[in-house]
Formats: structure tokens, C-alpha cells, sequence
């Protein structure tokens, strides 16, 4: 075993799941651990969490039922994607240093197999954005609109939750393949984050009054591309605008994640009047989209074509907190929780 | 020009849109009018039509927003399609005796240019068959299911409308593709039809009061493929038995055409959570797929294992009775009104 110069902890902190939610999650749900520091068993190797995301997909893991991916069972450590840092390995791949990223869990130490661990280049790009524009919510993005969107030049790609890390990222793309991109996001600072921050041409309020009349006004020649990340009203608002053989990624529905109704969408008429194709997408199942998906979104990074915002939060403790408000839609571009001083 | 032997009148009937529905259609809507008949222009045939097809999307011409095509104005004869015989012909592509199908309108005669029409081997299958199930309807069941749901062998195929014209057509080139097929059908009568006469393993009545638990009986593997003709609410019940990557070909939404307000449908989250490719399709979209799904019909039809009812109005005054019954699902099999005596 190769092991880092620092001395390790007996103990270390996990955050378990104690509770389902009845609509919206609350800190009930939630309990912090402290757990004995397990070294690795052969093969394996032991990561310092640095700082852990939160994403709504979680909320899903908090159902009842299993939704695309099997639920958390209470008791459970929450899942979520974490970079950090090599600190003891029994593994050949991997050396006490090496920055990696996977999905390693809401705890301070992980245990994980080489295969669960992807080797990042902290000095290509900052860590954390392996963890958003560069990780798997660039990836995200890329395969929705490439593989499913299948963005041609000059027409209208329409995104929601715009200014989120997979629908600010979008636009980004959406532009570079020389469309018109319009944003849905909550208030005037969102909307202007979408437009100035991450170059969208447009970017509608869907908490004002006018939300429809806006949405058509900002989509004069209809829309090509709905990436949906929300589901619900905003996406019965959008269909009536859809044109012709248009396309329908949908990545998430995180309107409806929360809702103790699911609420009925009325204009499901317009997928066959306009010959729509709505697709539900998860990035686990197209693993073989990766490494082009990746070539790209490091290529645009490199070239300044593609920005990014982070809201990070301090401390394990505060991830349930920074995950509630997440899904609230508190936070500016990916919601990160930071798990050591920096 | 080239002239049947018998005399043609000086006047032939029409039905012409007289009034808007407010829901299902009432017969103040439709007026039969006399008008004079009009001998062909240059290039023209006159065509005396024998059968009157009416079908579900006739329903959407009604509306005051054009659909997937363009609504019908106040004074339009009703749009259609036929099989009849030329009886006058200035094109060299026909000649008196022809029998040809088209889009001709509900009325006794009609002038035609030669590229609106196609020519019929009335020896080869009923003229009728034409309309139906080796016409625009079972191209319509092909396209949908071969080109959009794409069912291998061992899969489920679910179908809504499944003793209606399409439908029975859809289950019968499933189960040629050895998938296992299963109907829903409003009554005992029809699901027994969908049975036995078009070799269905299973058909469900949604009227009865157990459906949803009885639809998921019957589909014990789940759903591969749900071939939409209805959306609404038995599109809500569908969704939630959806497998992993499933297709859903939507081919109408007829339970929606006489709907004042739209059914809200609630569990659109399974689109995403089960990667669901859901996409609207019209015929006209795909004549290239025309050649290749007659070739398969008419070879089905030939082998004995495509099976068709038919349930035939008396008289153009009767057609509209006839397309209103249809709508609320009174007729078996296609519905055809007679134009003129056998």
C-alpha cells in the first residue's frame, strides 16, 4: 500500500439518509455520521472528498420507487459525484496525489475500485469543473443537444432552467453550432446571467406575468430544439410553439420533482400535429458518447466558449441545506459543497 | 376526350362544412348541397366515386387552427378519400373504367388531376381494401410501427384503438414480427374482435372498471412499443407500464378531437425515467415509405394473415351520421359509406 505523507483520521463524517420526503426534502431527511475510517482492501483505494455536488437527479433517489436508477434505502450514504484526492492505494492505477473524480458519495473519505474513479488534469481547468462543465453536467448537456437535440444552423434552440449547470452549458453549445438560443429562468438576475454570462440570445422570466406572450415573443420563427430540464407548465407553455419534425430532450423534470401531484400537461396534441420527438435521456446509457463529448467541451473551455458559474457551499454539514435550496432554485449555475478548507 | 357509355347527370351532391363544432360534431354542421357537374379541363378526369372513407383526422380539419394540415373554411366540401371509377378522362394517363383512389371529397363526382390519383387492381383485393387496410390506413399502421417502433421479435406491442382500422392493422403486422400483441378496445364485442379476428394474445376494454389493473395484467413483460391512436387518458394509464427505451409512435389522439378541454396527462415523468422515444407522425410526411409498406401489406393480404371488417353507411346523405358514430367509436372495422348502389 502507498500511502500519503499526512496522517489519516480514525473517524471521518457521512451524510445517511434518515427519512423520505413528502414533497419538498427537508434537514429531517438527513443525518450526519461519524463513522470509523475503513483503510482499502486490496485493489482498492481511499479518496479525500474535496468537494462534493449536488444535483437534482439525487431528489429522485429519494423516491419510493425506483425511477431510472435504483433508490436510496434509508440508512443509505446520499449519493453524489466528488473530486478529490488520492490518499492511499492498494491499487496499481492510481497513486497517492492523483486528483479523481466519481461518484463517491455526501462523506469526507471514500473507498472506491479504479473503475469507479476517472484521473482528472487539475492543471487544465480548475477541479470543480470536472464536476460541472467539463464533468458529467457538460457531458449531460452535449449528449441531450447533440445526439437528441440534433442542433442545424440557424434554427431556435429553447432551454430551460437556462441558467443551471446542464442548461447554461446548452446554450453555450447550441451557439457555437450557430443557432438562435433562447433561456427560460426564474427572475431578472437569472435572465440576465443567461444572456450576459453565458452569451444566449434571449432569455425568458418564467415568474412574470407575461410568461407565454413572452416566450412567443422570444421565439419568432418557433422552436427547433426544446432541451427540457423542468417538465410541467413550462413545458405545456412551449408546446404549442414547437415547429414541425422538432425535437424534445428531456433531461429532467425537476418541476415535477418535488410535487406530491403530478401536474397534467394539456398540449400533448402538438407532438403529433408538429411530428415532435420527445426523448427522455440519461447520460449512464450512453457511456460511448463520452469521450467525443468530452473532446468538445474541453475544446470550447480552451477556446473561452465555454463559462461556467459555481455557488459553493461550506462544509459537509451544509450540503443538505445547499441541496434543499438547489431544488428551490437559490443557487447561480452548479451548486458545489466544499468539504475541507480549501 | 375519352367518355364513359352511360350518360352523366347535370347536377351531382356534396356535403360542405356548413358549421363549427363546440365538441363532438352535430349534424348542423355538414349541408348537402346539389351542384352542377362540371366537365373535366385539359389534363383532367371526372371520377364518379363508389365508397366514401371517413376517418378520425377528418375530425381536426374541423377546428379553427389549422393542425398538421390545413382546417377546412365554412362552404368547403368535406375532404376524404374515395375509390371510384374514371367516367370522363382529357389525360392520357386514365381512361374510362379505371378504378383510382384519392383524396376526393364527400360528394357524387369529382375532377381530379392525374397526380392526385392512383390507379387500383380491383381483381387483386376488394376496391374497398383500398381505403383500408391496403390503403392509406395500413400504410399509416406500417410507418408507425416499422419506421417508428421499431418492434424485434419477442417484444410487446401495445395498441390503443385496436379494432379500428389502423389498429388492427398495427397488431397484425406486430404479431408477423413475432411480438407479442395486445389490444385495448372499448366492450366485450370489440375486444373479442381484436382477438379473434385479428389474432391479437390479449385485448383489454378500457371501459371496464378494472382497466388499469387488467392493462397491467396483460402485460406482463411491460410495454415496448404503444402504438397511439387515442392519448388521453388511456395514454396516462400506458405510461407508467413502459419499459426501458420504449417507442411510442403517436398516430392520433382521437379520444381528444371532440375534447372542449384537454386531458392533462400526469405521468409524462416516465418519458424520462424510462428513456421513452415518444414522436408524432403523419402519413403524408413519409410517401418515401409508401412503395415499401404496400409491397408488405398487399403480400400479408395475399398470404391470408391480414384481416380487415368493414362497417358501410348507405348513401353520401348518411356520411355524415356515419363519421359522428365513428368518432364516439360506434362502427367495427373501417367506416365507409356508399356512395351509389353495388
Amino acid at each position: 500500500m502507498t500511502t500519503s505523507a499526512e496522517s489519516l483520521p480514525a473517524q471521518h463524517r457521512q451524510i445517511v439518509y434518515a427519512q423520505r420526503p413528502q414533497g419538498a426534502p427537508t434537514l429531517a431527511c438527513f443525518r450526519l455520521v461519524t463513522v470509523p475510517l475503513v483503510p482499502p482492501a486490496d485493489g482498492q483505494v481511499l479518496v479525500r472528498n474535496d468537494v462534493l455536488s449536488v444535483d437534482p437527479y439525487i431528489r429522485m433517489r429519494m423516491e419510493e420507487k425506483d425511477s431510472y436508477a435504483p433508490v436510496m434505502a434509508i440508512g443509505d450514504v446520499f449519493v453524489g459525484r466528488t473530486v478529490g484526492q488520492v490518499v492511499q492505494s492498494r491499487s496499481g492505477a492510481f497513486a497517492p496525489g492523483d486528483w479523481v473524480v466519481g461518484r463517491l458519495g455526501w462523506q469526507d473519505y471514500s473507498l472506491a475500485a479504479p473503475a469507479d474513479l476517472q484521473k482528472i488534469d487539475a492543471a487544465e481547468a480548475p477541479a470543480t469543473a470536472y464536476l460541472g462543465a467539463l464533468g458529467s453536467t457538460g457531458i449531460t448537456a452535449w449528449v441531450g443537444l447533440m445526439e437528441f437535440g440534433r442542433p442545424r444552423h440557424g434554427e431556435t434552440v429553447l432551454v430551460s432552467a437556462a441558467s443551471g449547470a446542464v442548461g447554461s452549458v446548452v446554450g453555450q453549445l447550441a451557439k457555437l453550432q450557430g443557432c438562435r438560443t433562447v433561456g427560460i429562468a426564474g427572475g431578472a438576475t437569472k435572465c440576465a446571467l443567461v444572456r450576459e454570462a453565458y452569451g444566449f440570445d434571449d432569455c425568458v422570466d418564467y415568474k412574470a406575468q407575461d410568461f407565454p406572450a413572452a416566450l412567443a415573443r422570444a421565439v419568432p420563427q418557433g422552436v427547433d430544439v426544446y432541451f427540457d430540464n423542468v417538465g410541467g407548465p413550462i413545458l405545456d407553455a412551449v408546446l404549442p410553439l414547437l415547429n414541425n419534425f422538432s425535437r424534445v430532450p428531456v433531461c429532467g423534470l425537476v418541476s415535477q420533482y418535488n410535487a406530491t401531484e403530478p401536474y397534467g400537461v394539456k398540449h400533448l396534441r402538438e407532438i403529433f400535429n408538429r411530428r415532435v420527438t420527445m426523448r427522455g435521456f440519461v447520460l449512464s446509457d450512453h457511456k460511448n458518447l463520452w469521450p467525443e463529448a468530452t473532446r468538445a467541451l474541453t475544446a470550447a473551455y480552451a477556446a473561452g466558449q465555454l463559462h461556467y458559474r459555481e455557488t459553493i457551499a461550506q462544509g459537509l454539514e451544509n450540503a443538505p441545506q445547499a441541496f434543499i435550496d438547489m431544488l428551490a432554485g437559490a443557487n447561480i449555475g452548479k451548486q458545489l459543497v466544499r468539504l475541507r478548507a480549501a
